[in-house]
């Protein structure tokens, strides 16, 4: 399956960007996207080139590419593909085909809204250019959507950079914080959510320290976060799981910021699964509990939390690291929920490109 | 260092049992204590002969042997090592040397207070000896200890089983437990403590599923809990640590079953990292939490958890898995406290051998 994933020369990588600050990115000579590969960062660095509806599948299904907001945006590209280049036929015939698409690449992980949103913007504005473009060609409209979806993640970008400073505001000089899960540039479009917060917060002086859970199974904390927070010289203390509730009781904790895969209309958030653990540490040692997510990821058709789908895993994720058997081979069976939903009553505030708002207050201020 | 660890042959782990149930036992024709390796649980059984003070000291410190109760024994055992077998030397003129090694293997770990206690029963039982038999040996004064060793490990097993039944008669028909590293015959002299419980529980019929943090960083739960249960036919599903509190929301979880290094006279209890944030959600969602250790790990000389040391481990147990880096080389600190103190009030009650005991009850029964 994985030889449908390319991977771009070595010498490719090195001069395309001297430092990675985007988790992808279009490749306007290969007509391709390029993903940096999180599924085996930070040991390698590998990027790969995907040019297919089936490879983009793969790509956000293995995890190659993951993060609500940067799984929206590789949808966004990837509905590209479902179009030909240098194609003449009408625009409008290749609707159908580009349904079908959006339908298979909303598929492809099952938790976060992100995805369903980009797809859904990239098909409305399909569907108003060849309505708007009744004669336009398939090439036309691929070069449109193209254009859309650079557009969505320039948009993406700046929201980050907007969530930053409304939440870096939130926190005080010398924070000490804890973060969950990778949700920095690797996890967007770039610049990041909750790392976002972070990072903003650091180039106004009031980092004193990040922890990060390694956050198991797929360790995207350990992996990830840790590397993109030692990228930025941002200093950085990586935890198991199981230390953060002791954290926050021996040590001083001004804040816990998470990100999230789906916002229910009344807060209850879904996210990487440990975040709800955190919320329930962070509530019992009165350490503020902040959600930073766009506005995309809230689910206004969802009143609550118990109608978010919860994707589980193959259990080899909980059984294995890099190949290495940790268990007994027989008779021992794995739950793998990938994500868990904290209520909204855990969470102090949330943190959107518009504002700050309370858990219990998205569906008042009409965010979408 | 490691090699003064010997590994027995092959062969002779095989034969000497048909399938194991006791962590360390004595070998009278090798005049060795011989481990079943912890530390390469369960893809490699592999046997491991002591034969002096410095090599058990690096068995306890590396975690060839772990769990409370059976450091306490390695301990016990371990004293026999600083006598001379067939030395007719007079007894009393041992009593400094044997006092020296009891200070070294004192300090080989520092949060279990069993590693203590067994070492005081042994120093006790010694000049006692000594002063019953003031013309005895320095070959029977090592006699005399080690027929004290063994009769601490079949009280320890002894003591397991009471826990067990007081345990499980605390637990419903179909009981769904969780539980946290490795409690089992591996971390005591046998039958194990929170894994004794589970053990008498299912004798009775009453076990329907036991669930099983991995325990990070060390994986304990993965390696050594899940594979002496299913060895057990025991019905056991693995999760990693940050999925405990979505368990518990989300499945009827009817006790949190954990085991302790120190309990404190007020009954605060130390046990391994990640405890303490079971008990915070356990108490959030209304499941009994309780501590299951023999008297001889109740401290009363601490009249709270405060005073508990708590050990700093290697940062590498964090950073890599079997040698496999999970973080960037550089840039990244680490936090690695092996254990956590619980506070006695998230604790239902804490089963020893006499009995079942709420947790701020410890002092009024005077079970030692």
């Amino acid at each position: 399956m994985s030889s449908i994933l390319t991977p771009t020369p070595p010498s490719d990588a090195r001069n395309a960007v001297a430092r990675f600050d985007k988790p992808l990115w279009w490749d306007a000579t290969a007509e391709a996207v390029v993903f940096l590969d999180q599924r085996v960062l930070p040991t390698r660095i590998v990027t790969l080139s995907v040019t297919s509806i089936p490879a983009m599948v793969l790509a956000i299904r293995d995890m190659v590419v993951r993060g609500a907001p940067a799984i929206g945006l590789a949808g966004a590209y990837g509905l590209v593909f479902a179009l030909t280049a240098n194609s003449n036929c009408p625009a409008s015939d290749c609707l159908p085909a580009l349904e079908a698409a959006r339908n298979t690449l909303d598929a492809a992980r099952p938790t976060a809204v992100n995805l369903h949103w980009a797809l859904m913007q990239q098909w409305d504005h399909a569907t108003q250019w060849v309505a708007q473009h009744p004669e336009g060609s398939e090439q036309q409209l691929r070069e449109a959507l193209l254009a859309n979806a650079i557009a969505l993640h320039d948009a993406d970008i700046a929201c980050c950079k907007a969530m930053g400073e409304h939440g870096a505001a939130l926190l005080p000089t010398h924070a000490k914080v804890l973060t969950h899960c990778n949700t920095g540039f690797l996890a967007t479009g770039g610049f990041g959510t909750a790392l976002g917060v972070i990072r903003a917060a650091q180039a106004h002086g009031k980092i004193a320290q990040v922890f990060a859970d390694e956050t198991r199974p797929r360790l995207q904390g350990a992996r990830l976060t840790a590397w993109e927070l030692a990228q930025d010289n941002i200093p950085v203390t990586l935890i198991s799981d199981g230390m953060a509730a002791w954290l926050m009781r021996t040590q001083q904790i001004d804040a816990v910021l998470i990100g999230a895969d789906r916002i229910a209309a009344n807060g209850d958030t879904a996210n990487k699964i440990g975040s709800y653990h955190l919320a329930l540490a962070a509530h019992a040692h009165g350490v503020p509990f902040y959600v930073v997510a766009p506005t995309a990821t809230i689910d206004f058709t969802l009143p609550n939390g118990s109608g978010i789908p919860i994707e589980a895993r193959d259990p080899r994720e909980v059984r294995e690291i890099e190949g290495i058997a940790l268990t007994a081979p027989t008779g021992v069976s794995v739950w793998n929920p990938a994500f868990d939903v904290t209520p909204a009553h855990y969470i102090s505030r949330i943190i959107t490109e518009t504002g700050v708002y309370p858990a219990d207050g998205l569906k008042n201020q009409q965010l979408c």
